[in-house]
């Protein structure tokens, strides 16, 4: 790699007296902002925080996508796809077949070495079945960062008896993901029961006074309950990519 | 009253052979618009709506408050009034001694006939200790139109137990306002539990993101739970006055 | 019942001495949270609000409609399918021929024990004609839950004569609807009208400065007439519901 | 005037053949933009518009304003102060006597030549008591400039009837301005009485989803009658001027 | 009309003596309500309003609005159609063949007696090529009701020159419509130059921050120069109808 | 207790055959309800959640919270009163003068056995002085839970070297807290650096497009580094009890 | 040109002595608005702007388009046209051969003088993939209208060194443009880098809470970093053209 | 400096023979983060960006700004304080008596070396006398970082004579700012008659829908003339700033 040629070249210069110190230490001042050379995409991103990049789909083309997937692949590095549309999803497994796709969480993956190890749990919690896809896609991404996770869906606050009836997973989670639409009341509900980070994700599914989002989105930033955590309206990959830091930051 | 006598002109008019009918007619061709000099203020509001007038009083000057109570008050109506400032109630009191003012709800009135008779059942719930003096607004104002009320404060969402807790009292109610601030979920929860209709209310308790009560006015018109209407944020009174006529309506 | 079987089960154990009065209460003390799975889903529901469950189509599959409708009508309960597609509604009618469907209002519906009777007086008021969707699905919702519904359309306040020629009708409601897109004024001048509650609901009728029912859910909420209660955008099946609820809350 | 002085000048040094005709029109070609100087600031407004300026006082400090009355009473013109501070209209009154001052309407004002002849009808319609400020400083506005002014103060949609009884009157005004905060309803439903332009003026008078202002605004952009113009929040003094235009304009 | 036939009969009866005066004046004082049926749809409009009603087309059925049109027609009033979709209008003309449509402006019309007479002057100005449709739609609905209308067309602040080259015309315009997207600045420059009420529209022409058409609302709300009154975003039949309104005022 | 009393005399019932097992199935159906009076609020929570209920200040009376300081008190239980007033901390510490407070943080505090052991690390990131109250209240807040807490404060995106630096203290935090008003850039920088979950807390400091938080708010929400939980705009305390949460997860 | 040989016209009869020097006073003071006839279109705005027209094809019909290209090309006038659709384009390359198009920047132009030559260096930095449509509008037209233009593209702050490896390219640049959807947070890290002026343009990519583009564009206008000018969401033409007239602007 | 120290201790190592090159290159493959030790707050700033830090006062106490401003003339730096409180003001003149500040601008300052070098031409263009402030701080901050500045006040687009008049001046500068409140419509009216970039500054000077500068914002970022780069509301400083890059970025 050029940068680590030129700064060995530095050194050695100064260990065989061709530059004096001085004129390096120049050189290394500017090294804040070239000397980052060294690093090469995909692997410091893994060294410094301890998970791959991820390929956001969306606004990309399929050429695009499947150069990068292949390019993961030779690097043998875990390949997560979000917001990958399914008519995409089958060019780029017809390029690339090991490539498998969910189509609920629009989500699609290679995981490079077999059979993934899952440690601790993330509990994805959701309220209606439209909230289905977001929440498939925080479980998903959990599961393939490396968490377990468990899925109890369907459960709104209509009746509360759903929620409290899994009380005992709830409380056995290290991390949750609530998924809720429509007025996402069930993200203060389970937040009251839990011992764990709840990881509260708003969705688009709603009408009228809904405004796609930002009824549930504000419900759960005001939520009375203290130890909930919000990211973005359907961002079930970010729900389920902060769970699983959760998971296992112990 | 002059309409009256100018109508009753007329008639005899047209009786004694003075007028025609047609030119009669013609003149009550005209009255959808001024043949309404026959209703009195007060008194027609009671017989159209049930109910007298309200006094709301930001915006209204001491003195003209004082008129207003003074001309209930000769018309031996029921005399209410709304977001009255402390200071302004004691200058109102001290001109008009009979009127009566609770400072948490500012609310100040005047009942005609001695004691009320209240029937029914609106039952008010109310999440945190700052939303206390909505409550307590709307509480006052279904009492003053004669409705009973069951006060249930500080039942927040954070423990459900204290929402469960009430139960049967919840299914007793003929009406029920949920007044919360925060993330309103509580009005979702209660309606899940009740079988009367639900006034939701919002409360301008909270900061950042709730913007003065727009977080929970999303979470109440948005709720899962069907049965739930919603009133202005803040709106005590408008919500004691719709469980009042709810609780009164059968 | 599972959960029955076991507290009987308990309880036998207690009785024969099997099991010590303590360690019996120990687990009882989890109760609040796993108990519940006494109530089966459906009829719980109906025991506790009492009325059925609402299977809300948006986002649902046709095939998991299907199976909802199927497991409805197994219960012989009361099956109301609401924001139901005419292509998916075709679908399901194929499958569950009983099922009927009303297009304007995007309602399906199964009514188990033949006629239904129906009781006390909705009136469901529409300003104009684009209104007519919201507010026919107001109307049947309240018929199918129970009650009879009069439908006062096409009265808006350009012609104060077309709501004031309806006052003895408004006067007669023990709940009244009010559906109105455009700048919604009808709901303050229809409850300045009436006796008994006003349930407003604002249309996503309207252009520019509407924002999709925003102008009116303003409106509604800001309404100088008391007595209003307000629902979601566009939601004529809460507003019949809700207005079926004060109708019978006598 | 200095710059009429120069272009008679020019004109003359052409006429006695001092300058040729192609060095004037060079000299014009530039007049677009600086030939503007021909204008002095009060006089020409009043020529280009029929009225002359008006002193906005808001963020002017009183030494500022005081300057500004002087200019205009040495112009003997017309003088016009709005959103004008109590406190700062003594100050400017101590130093200019002859100026006068409304505090509700918070306008101050000098009529040069003595008494003004007034023409046509305004119309200034009202809902509530807290929307008097602004309603009189519509009426104020419109009678200084040179309307006759009808007050119609008091008249809200919870009792149609007091407008229908305004009908005649309503119907003869050439221009009415209608000034309601709340749900601002009134806009509609005098407008569809009414056969002139109806300028309408929501106000800040309301609370909660009120949200000082955006809930009549919209109401009156959204009107189901047209004919409505719409002016800023509050602005009566706009409402007024635009009021007086249409009375005058034929 | 049964109405009237009615009231004939109840003064005849007291002309007659044989019902008592007081008997129909109790009869009467419920007029306010039920009297209205005296009113016909159509020709009450045009009597109280001046103008007949028009046909709001959005939202409404190929079949319902044909309708409405042969009922317009046979009364020989003035038919107006907004909003008419160009299919939609295909099949009103194929059934109606007198009807004219103008598809830029999307305005359907039938004008009963053969060449309308013209009065006054309203001035349509346009800031740019995308705005001609609400511009058209303004200009053609002054001309229907009775307006003559000059265009002003493709006139923007970007090169001011253009807006001063009509300084004339816009001074003698007795009405002056001001149609822009983008930042809306025509309005209040136009306004600076002429003499008579300005109606701006604000138009959805633009993209990004300009929230479809939120920008030149605000813009044209906010003008610093006054005798500005604002419609609806795109709403040209509205400014149209006002302008005409201001127009022929005197 | 009383419920558990009743309880076990229900269950010595069964076992002295005083009841049968049926009767009192019948009575627990209802306990999802009722039986919750077992729980005692404060011993509950902490059960429950693993942290004990917190006092919110605002909108509590001095009197209030001093109940509730001296409730808290008796029970041995960490008191936590957020959002303090320190006029109104005055006059707790007067009363209860073991309570400690913190004019910043705006934090009061009364920790039972002596000193915390602390665990874990929480860095505390803020980007300049005036976000530094909000990020004491973090700070604070974790500490007084039971985390270590290192504070990295006035870290702006103007000078990213000075984000850099702290690189090393970042990857060793197992929670990071991000506080930042302005644009709020910060959180996604150091999300960007971090390998655990990062709590971010916009603030309400900036002026303008600012909207008193929802600028930095939307960043944070918007980040394109996943692994970011947003709390409410100023909630120093959520998000230091929510890091405190994941720092403890394992 | 009409207005000039007029005006020649009144000074040769000034001069001739056929008309007097106060009626041509008279004619000039209406001079500042129909003078401006003077200025041709296409010619006035390069001379006071010092670039030409653009064309906005947005709204514009495909023939309007043509006439006006066929124009600027007889006028061999710089020809850009934005917002071209690829259709669009091709029936306009159709008719206008020599015109060029850029599908991702949605730009057409024709250059009338051969190759043009740049000035300077504008450096366009963008963020994501899906950004890029915008940058390249911005660099094209940049390059158009004479600057050099460098594309740093794909530079999020996910991945800081990525910046920071371009820090002597920007600081070379005499204007840097920023294009950046999500979070938007890019402006401020290069601007915090840079010695020149920033010209940042939020992008609509993004979802949920990013209200298509809103985020990004409040932290670029609450940049805690100044030097930076903020351009409409997605406007990559008008950042494009800002920083072609600073690099120009020496 | 430390950092620098420890840099040629680890050259002097392997120059002479005590480390090896491939030891030295690990560490310093860590200096992205760590190296920047070697930048000093203030002087790394005016290398990189050309000028020095700035003081923003708001939410800073007395005693940190005395010592900031002190920490400043010690590097005998250009001093700017930002939006200081005139009482604040007065302390910080108490302790550092060369400091100087304008009340008006709400900017304090200290210049090192006597008078300022001024360089080119910024013209600051403002509408009402209330936005005098922010022009002034913007026309101040441009002066004090080195450019010279014309001010150009009380122009407004209600008379457009006065911006016209200014043609010539606005032609000249080589960057122009315009500050406006109300519609501010006046950056596009100059920015369509100049050929330098305009920096726009949206105030909060209006009333209603002016939503503190939202209005004049929106007017801004829409504006139909291109080369118009708007900083946020009442941003004085941060446009002179840009202004001053613009002007001297050639």
């Amino acid at each position: 790699m050029l940068s680590e040629v030129r700064l060995r070249r530095w050194l050695r210069e100064v260990r065989d007296g061709r530059r004096t110190v001085t004129a390096v230490v120049e050189d290394l001042k500017r090294l804040p902002t070239d000397h980052v050379g060294f690093a090469r995409l995909d692997t410091h991103r893994r060294l410094r925080r301890g998970l791959p990049e991820v390929i956001f789909c969306e606004g990309k083309t399929p050429a695009q996508i499947i150069r990068l997937v292949q390019r993961f692949r030779r690097a043998r590095e875990l390949t997560l796809l979000t917001r990958l549309d399914p008519i995409v999803a089958r060019l780029v497994q017809h390029r690339v077949p090991v490539v498998r796709y969910d189509p609920a969480a629009r989500l699609g993956w290679w995981v490079p070495s077999g059979r993934l190890r899952r440690r601790g749990l993330v509990a994805v919690v959701s309220a209606g079945t439209a909230d289905l896809p977001v929440a498939e896609e925080a479980a998903l991404t959990a599961e393939l960062l490396g968490s377990r996770a468990a899925r109890l869906y369907d459960i709104g606050v209509a009746g509360l008896h759903r929620v409290l009836s899994e009380f005992a997973l709830l409380q056995r989670a290290r991390a949750i993901v609530v998924v809720a639409g429509m007025e996402g009341a069930l993200a203060s509900v389970v937040a009251g029961l839990a011992r764990s980070p709840v990881v509260a994700v708003p969705t688009s599914v709603g009408y009228g006074a809904h405004f796609a989002g930002i009824a549930p989105l504000l419900t759960m930033l005001n939520s009375c309950v203290p130890g909930v955590g919000v990211v973005n309206i359907d961002n079930g990959f970010g729900a389920g990519y902060l769970a699983h830091l959760i998971n296992t930051a112990g």
